[in-house]
């Protein structure tokens, strides 16, 4: 028998989706990007698909349920806006156990309304069962888009522009944050009258990590920009594992290398300030941290121009031919080459 | 706090989506369906999706894993037919423990694809995560039909006919049937040897029992038969929760009341032979054992010569005027108000 954690999540999915064939004519793409792509009729529809587990995804210690099923419902649109397509409905599929009341689950589901409203989305459906353990939320979106805008990752060509929204690695240092006074408080024993440095205090000045981990946001306004000024990406997808693996993604699928820069990836203040405390390297987090759900995108070098308006968003290196591999350029001016890291919970 | 229990899940879904909007021009129908549906051109697109729980939905001491994922796909399936619609894609999310090899979640994928070679249904992405706890699977299927095809729960008619494929009950039995030799199983002391009354005796005969628990089909040639004869049903449901939760649903969503006949109830010869062994009343296996994947439909009275000729179809009753609520007529010609026991594990 083989362990799951041999193959990982990547290499599982691949595994068991190597030969697949697709037999309808409406399936324009299957496994393999953000979204599948449909053919309908006039427009082609998008579907992408997430889930969350207790334990794995999310920790209900210092999670509150509403910005729980905000971001449950946000990461599947920025499926969405990663292919250039519009979120247009959603379903959502809850395992609650017996430890939930309904209280609890109206809370989820506000946050999952909120989400909606906020990016005009249409909750269309679900199933509610029962669990034996925890929580397990699981959404599907569909979008739309018209066929010449959708954006797929294996379009990125030599001396593309690589670009990035945002920063990169603040999702992260939220999380470190929330985990450091998670267990601060857990190793004080209980019958210890309450210290000055509450988490609440602890938390000041730094409520931007904890906005990005527990209520992040998906890019449509980038989507928005580039249309604005005419650009088209070549290739996109959003964050969710770490731009290293991101950009493995790309290169591989598009049959490209790519060179990044250190000094120009873009890091927030509090994340980097928060990094040097907890003795973390903010580049590693930045590379490997996840969740961040900002676009990365690659474009033509003729659209340079266009993109120097764009606010919040950063060109954080180029594309290269395949032999160069996918390297980051030190601020030493040294190569190291990326890995993809990314999350592998089977291990 | 209010327990969950206290709604159950018809109730709770009810209360966490009843004032919800939906504001997508393509969204036709949202919530309260088998499936919604959407406009995105020529043809509506369904869209439903189906949650699975180990020890709630599925227990895999006897359940093997591929006809889990058989199953679990055509459960949706199911919901496409059960609206007149074909399906045509699915997303597959897999929430996996460690306990779970690489060759475990091969044998369930073999399952799903096997049900979608069968159905002509193209994977086209999904999900794939590590679970603290057991086995979970998310399923969603897009269909297609076209819009004067649909045939909604809602359009149940004074005097139509209430029609059922297939038989009642039998899934349940086959339930049964595992769960007895479950039981038997777990009673003998492990170093006691193997006794004749193993449990693959124990089946003999009764594979058919078996097969519906474990490996349902969704019934697409009954709508098949139905097109052929020129029969468009006026309300629809697969039997997933159990015939009374079904009917319940088509008469409060038509605003209209049912009878149907004890003994027009289709009964396999086998479930009946088992419940009465095991000392269950069929009938009400039948009405609300679940699990059947049967059609329910109604239609109009005018359609009944056409009906005759169907093969494995059966009328089972009319549609009434409200007032006289849902109604089981007995065999000694008593009135039995119907309830919707359904499946509530909140409880």
């Amino acid at each position: 028998m083989t362990e799951i954690a041999k193959y990982g999540e990547f290499g599982l999915i691949k595994h068991l989706t190597k030969d697949l064939k697709t037999v309808q004519p409406s399936t324009k793409k299957g496994i393999g990007d953000d979204c599948a792509v449909m053919d309908f009729g006039s427009k082609k529809v998008l579907m992408t698909t997430d889930m969350l587990l207790e334990g794995i995804h999310f920790n209900l210690e210092y999670v509150p349920l509403k910005h729980l099923g905000y971001k449950a419902a946000v990461v599947n649109f920025s499926d969405i806006y990663a292919m250039n397509g519009t979120p247009t409905q959603i379903t959502v599929s809850l395992g609650i156990s017996k430890r939930f009341s309904v209280e609890d689950i109206e809370a989820l589901y506000s946050g999952i309304r909120l989400a909606c409203e906020r990016y005009n989305v249409d909750l269309v459906g679900g199933d509610t069962c029962a669990s034996m353990t925890g929580l397990t939320i699981s959404i599907t979106c569909l979008g739309t888009a018209a066929a010449k805008d959708i954006v797929y990752r294996n379009g990125a060509k030599l001396n593309d522009l690589i670009c990035v929204s945002g920063n990169l690695g603040t999702a992260y240092m939220g999380l470190q944050l929330l985990e450091r006074e998670r267990l601060a408080m857990s190793q004080s024993t209980p019958n210890t009258p309450s210290t000055p440095n509450t988490p609440i205090a602890a938390f000041e000045g730094r409520e931007y990590l904890l906005e990005r981990q527990l209520k992040p946001e998906a890019r449509r306004d980038i989507l928005e920009s580039l249309r604005k000024v005419g650009v088209k990406p070549t290739a996109m997808m959003d964050v969710s594992d770490g731009l290293s693996s991101e950009l493995m993604h790309i290169c591989s699928q598009s049959g490209v290398g790519c060179c990044v820069y250190e000094d120009k990836l873009p890091i927030d203040f509090q994340a980097a300030a928060l990094a040097e405390e907890m003795n973390l390297n903010i580049v590693t987090c930045a590379l490997n941290g996840g969740e961040d759900y900002e676009l990365l995108f690659t474009c033509s070098l003729d659209d340079y121009e266009k993109l120097i308006p764009v606010e919040d968003l950063y060109i954080i290196g180029h594309i290269t031919k395949p032999e160069y591999g996918c390297n980051l350029i030190g601020r030493n001016g040294e190569e190291i080459t990326l890995k993809a890291q990314g999350w592998n919970a089977f291990d």
